[in-house]
């Protein structure tokens, strides 16, 4: 899999050519590499070259990028005072390994991501840079058959937490509550079926109208209450890919009004999901679904694109958005998940991770959508 | 507490002559205007001047923003069909907003995390740019006292958590089913006791000799096997501000050398934790603990620096490493973790959080760190 990609990115680096590619982003690096770490305030650089893939790595990973990570050479920094003589910092590394290229040397840089002190420190230095972070984000909008795989288990997994948080929905609950009955099943469920592997969760909560109304919240410790409208948004990653499963419900004795907006979402989302296959384009979708809302006069209401990509991160260019005209492609990945939110009404979002197949498309998640079982 | 904040800023930017400061980190910008939203692909960006406060903002952060930022004025991009006339982007808020500055213009910039591609296209339009992400980190490392008060709660919040999660510590259980009981127990009491609040975790288990010795993996679902070194980490955070909290126990029968290494270890924290006070510099813990290992002859099996600073975000600068100098001050707040990782053995790292107050300090996490409440 990995031999493949870097086949694949040594050709584009040659034809553009770009002497070496830095990459700066984790999920690039992983992508890559197969390595993934915990970084925070300590940077890990990947150089790829057409020879050798260097990785610039803190101390404390040294053990953890030996068993991971797929390089030819790895640089380790310190920050331990039993090795105050050796490099303290990546730049110094970095400085190094850069210097060796014959001038005049292009660098490949992840325009949209490395940060600007290091962006004027490699200008300082003389560099010609590139932008490759096209390139990165076109390879892993196509994903391979392994990872589909891995996706899919994502997939199922979240249909399991969705169902157990949803098994819990009713008055009182918390809304941070609601998320951690799901989020304990599923890691019982998987640390059972997967064992050795890495698994991990997001979820969000945004209960009541007006908390509902607002697309992208973190959860709270606010209670459900009667006449609820709640988004309830998940992501489940295996191995670091991630699938996406959000459900909108209520709670009681909704208004009829919340009820014809719940059906009405999720008639636009089911149009969503039917048309998307390959040679359609990306904006096709996004119309067709706000024109399900526009028709019954809600187009007003609707305040974010159709989908998003997804994968190794949570949210994955390209986009499926009215101005994008990309044609789409068996490969990809995207999220289906239209929205209205109507002010002293609520928000209404269902969202599926579906995969672009040969002819058509399928569902990684499963969860029932229909208006009967989102009332509780 | 914002307004306070912006007047100590707005000095700084007025001595500096720097016209307006672009904040990009979501850190810096939720400490600025009290608002933080999840953005993954949409960025927010919040511009201060010496009269104004302006935020740009995706369509679905409208209400979000209207609710939480304390900004003066708020520019909106949107990406849905039925606006399609209006912004699409943040960059055409962005830059209407800098030409509105009459030349010559400097702009504050965070320059270890504004992206590469935005410092460029600023560059291009003839602005002199000053990095203002030191006065930033600055500011943040000196907690008022309403600061410490969230934080003391995200602290109480690790102990209980991290408590609940070691009652279940035994041979069977998988790291991510031991950190769910813990996270499980967190947002039940957390849902009880503190009504309509932000209240988070991060959590992260590295389980067996092998495992262990790598400082800082995710959590995986290999499952607790007798004789079992187990460093368990934790961060909580109640309203944005985080507390870390980090265990390091046995399960079942332990070698006498995991005995002696966890006795050690706890000796070098104990060492931390007395002596960090106003006055004495970020180098001299450091040394200190790293001393408690090296006359124990582990010197060279320490593979990471005492602690962080931390706060907003889950490491801030500065740092209790070997090489700095800064004197410490009442309102720092530090973690305090040396570790050591011994191939073959395992690794062993305690963390607490302790705020520094006007003649020494204290810890907002208080769960027993001592060597028998460690053995299960």
């Amino acid at each position: 899999m990995l031999t493949s990609r870097i086949h694949q990115f040594r050709s584009y680096l040659e034809a553009r050519h770009i002497d070496v590619a830095l990459l700066w982003d984790p999920d690039n690096q992983f992508y890559m590499t197969g390595f993934r770490a915990i970084s925070y305030s300590r940077p890990i650089v990947t150089l790829i070259d057409e020879k050798e893939i260097q990785l610039i790595i803190p101390a404390l990973e040294e053990a953890h990028a030996a068993e991971k990570a797929a390089a030819d050479r790895t640089y380790v920094y310190y920050e331990q005072y039993a090795f105050r003589e050796k490099p303290l910092t990546y730049e110094e590394h970095l400085t190094g390994i850069l210097k060796s290229y014959p001038a005049p040397c292009t660098i490949g840089i992840e325009a949209d991501i490395l940060p600007a002190s290091v962006y004027q420190r490699l200008l300082d230095m003389g560099f010609q840079l590139a932008d490759i972070g096209g390139q990165l984000t076109k390879m892993r909008s196509i994903k391979s058959a392994d990872e589909i795989e891995l996706l899919k288990i994502a997939g199922s997994l979240s249909d399991l937490a969705i169902g157990e948080s949803l098994r819990h929905a009713r008055v009182g609950v918390s809304e941070l509550e609601f998320d951690s009955h799901g989020d304990r099943l599923l890691l019982e469920l998987a640390s059972r079926d997967y064992p050795d592997e890495l698994i991990g969760y997001a979820d969000w909560t945004c209960s009541g109208i007006q908390r509902s109304e607002m697309p992208h919240l973190y959860s709270s410790t606010r209670k459900f209450t009667n006449g609820d409208v709640v988004v309830h948004s998940r992501q489940v990653w295996f191995n670091n890919y991630r699938a996406e499963n959000e459900r909108t419900f209520m709670i009681g004795n909704g208004t009829e009004k919340q009820k014809d907006l719940l059906k009405l979402m999720i008639e636009a989302q089911q149009v969503g999901m039917e048309m998307i296959r390959p040679g359609i384009s990306a904006k096709d979708v996004d119309i067709a679904t706000f024109q399900v809302f526009d028709k019954a006069g809600y187009g007003e209401f609707v305040q974010h694109r159709t989908g998003h990509g997804l994968g190794l991160s949570e949210h994955e260019e390209p986009y499926l958005r009215f101005d994008n005209e990309l044609i789409l492609q068996e490969g990809m990945v995207y999220t289906i998940e239209p929205g209205i939110y109507v002010p002293g009404v609520g928000g209404f979002r269902h969202s599926d991770t579906v995969i672009i197949t040969e002819n058509g498309s399928f569902s990684i998640t499963a969860y029932p959508r229909d208006f009967e079982s989102m009332l509780f």
